[in-house]
Formats: structure tokens, sequence, C-alpha cells
């Protein structure tokens, strides 16, 4: 998606060797003509697939969650919700996550009524590096019985392993922007 | 506002005495339509002001804010984070919150470069109770010399004080339901 590309080149920021920080339009402000022409892509890109449910994880989830159901004729959207401790809940799915970017876990949980055996569930998220949260997430759809549709992703890692992990599985993953290096400052896309 | 009103009778659950839980359409499932009724609604009420931004607060704010924008022009949402400890950095602004529901405190953050002097911001939440969350906005706003345009909330808890917080600091409040009382499990609208 070129124009994503150029708006990374433009307004990302490299802040160490391998953080990329798109704050300024992604997930700490808001652009929302980019979240629409994301959405716009990602539906492109998940045209000839049945979705009942947007499944994504907060916080930086939530704007491509809901940007993406107004283009999906305005299916329901579920975000996943971060804990520190593992809650012994009968009405709770929940899923331990590592966190390459904070260095530590946490418990991904959404609760099992907003999950259904057989629901078309697509999966999105703002990043895709080692692919943990993305797994969490694939791992509660599996808890619920849901059809995994694929994973749809704004910016994707190249160099860590998150991609292939997914495919494994037999999941498509459809990121918009996948980044290959960082070599001395540059981006490189793939 | 009739329809959410309605939708909050309908859906809404009253987990303990004064405790409203509206996650399977606010904010663990989003219900789009609720969110694009609203959104039109808010831009009704603030419809004579200029508005250059939209601030709000991880993770349950983030939907309403980008709903909105989507009906204010695609102006940017900015969504102020939560963290544990106070960061001494130059680059943010912070404040202290303390989290009524949670039952203790968190620092708020915005980055400097994303409130500018002189801009008019709309204030937007989720629920409105002891106000604290809202406060914390208004404070970073006010470090940052920032114009507030008033305050937008979907569920205001009209027995509790953050109402009349931001109104005596001369803030325009506009809340699309608020709640008089639980008494016995039933939900009495102002």
């Amino acid at each position: 998606m070129q124009e994503l590309k150029e708006k990374i080149l433009t307004d990302g920021e490299i802040i160490e060797p391998d953080i990329l920080k798109v704050d300024s339009f992604i997930n700490h402000q808001i652009d929302p003509k980019t979240y629409r022409s994301i959405a716009e892509e990602l539906k492109r890109r998940f045209k000839d697939e049945k979705i009942d449910k947007i499944l994504t994880i907060e916080a930086s989830g939530i704007a491509l969650g809901l940007a993406l159901s107004y283009e999906l004729n305005d299916i329901p959207v579920v975000f996943a919700k971060k804990g520190t401790s593992k809650t012994v809940n009968d009405d709770l799915y929940t899923s331990e996550v590592y966190s390459y970017t904070k260095g530590k876990r946490y418990i991904a949980c959404v609760k099992k009524k907003y999950l259904n055996e057989g629901e078309h569930i697509l999966l999105v998220d703002d990043f895709l590096a080692d692919g943990n949260a993305m797994m969490g997430l694939v791992d509660m759809c599996q808890q619920a019985k849901c059809q995994i549709v694929g994973c749809g992703i704004i910016i994707e890692k190249g160099f860590q392993k998150g991609h292939q992990k997914l495919v494994d599985l037999g999941l498509k993953v459809e990121s918009l922007a996948i980044i290959e290096s960082f070599k001395n400052g540059n981006i490189t896309f793939k």
C-alpha cells in the first residue's frame, strides 16, 4: 500500500535500531484519513471472505477495528483486554502474551459471550513483529471454536517471526506495509 | 438521546449497586451503529464550536474519538496513555489520575507535540462519574495552553461529582445519557 509506506517514510521515527514509532498518525495521535485508507485496503484484501466479527486487542487495535467495521457494514468489533494477573473466571477466554516491546508478560482476555462457536473472525492489529499478541487472539478464537478468516495488519516487521508463525497455522496474513530492514536508520520495505 | 437510553436499558447490566456494564456495545464489544449515532449527536451538540482536535484516553475513549472525528471532517484524535510510574520526560504532559473503578492511581500522559498552544480541543470519554480521568485531560490541556471546547460523554453518572467539577471550571459538558439512580437494580435517567 504505497500511500501508507510514504506516510511511514515521512512521519515515522526510528528511535532504536529496530523500533519504529508511528505515533503521530497510528497509535497516539490518530489520523482518521489514513485509517480510512487502511480500512478500505483491508476490505479489498479480504473481499472474498465471510466475516462476522472483528477481533483486536487494546489499545492500538481499537481504531483499526472500528475503521474497518465501518467499511464492512458495521459488523461488531471486539477488543481483548490486557490484565496483569490470571483471573480464574469461567466467563473469560484468556491467553498469556509476552510483549516484546515492553519486555513483560500480560494476560489477554475476552468475555466468552463475545466469541461464539462457528463465527468467522477477522483478527486485526496495528503491528505484527514476533506475533505474540496475534497468537493470543488466535488462541482465544481456537478456545471458542471460531473460524479465523485471517489477520489484517497495518505494519509488519518482516524480519521477525510473527508472519511465519501465523502462516504455519494455515492463516492468511495481509500486512499493508512490510518492513524488510531498518539499516542505517533507513526503512526498506518488501 | 432516546436511542442510547433504550440500548442501555436493553443491553446494560448492573453488576453492583452502582456499576453499570455496557461492554456488549460500548467498551469490550463495540457496536459501530451505536457509535455512529452517538457521534452524530455529539456533533449536533457542539455544532457551533470551532474544534481542531479531539482528546480522549485509552482504551475505551478511542472508538468514540474516531467515530466523532469521522463526523467532524476527519480532525485528528489524540488519546492519552496510561502509565504506572511518573516518567520524567520533557516530551510529555502528565497528570495523576485516581481511578474510582479500579481503586488505584495511574499517570495519564500525552506527548507535548500533539497538544499545541491555542488549539481548540474537544474532550471525550465513554463514562463520566467522579470526573477524574476527564480532569486529567483538562489538566494536560491547561499545561499546553489549549482552548478546551467542552466535554462530550456517552454515559454520565449524574449522582457523582464529575459534571459539577467540570462546570465549575466553566466547561460545557454534554452527556448523552445521564443516570439519575440505580435504585433496586432499575436505571432511572435524568
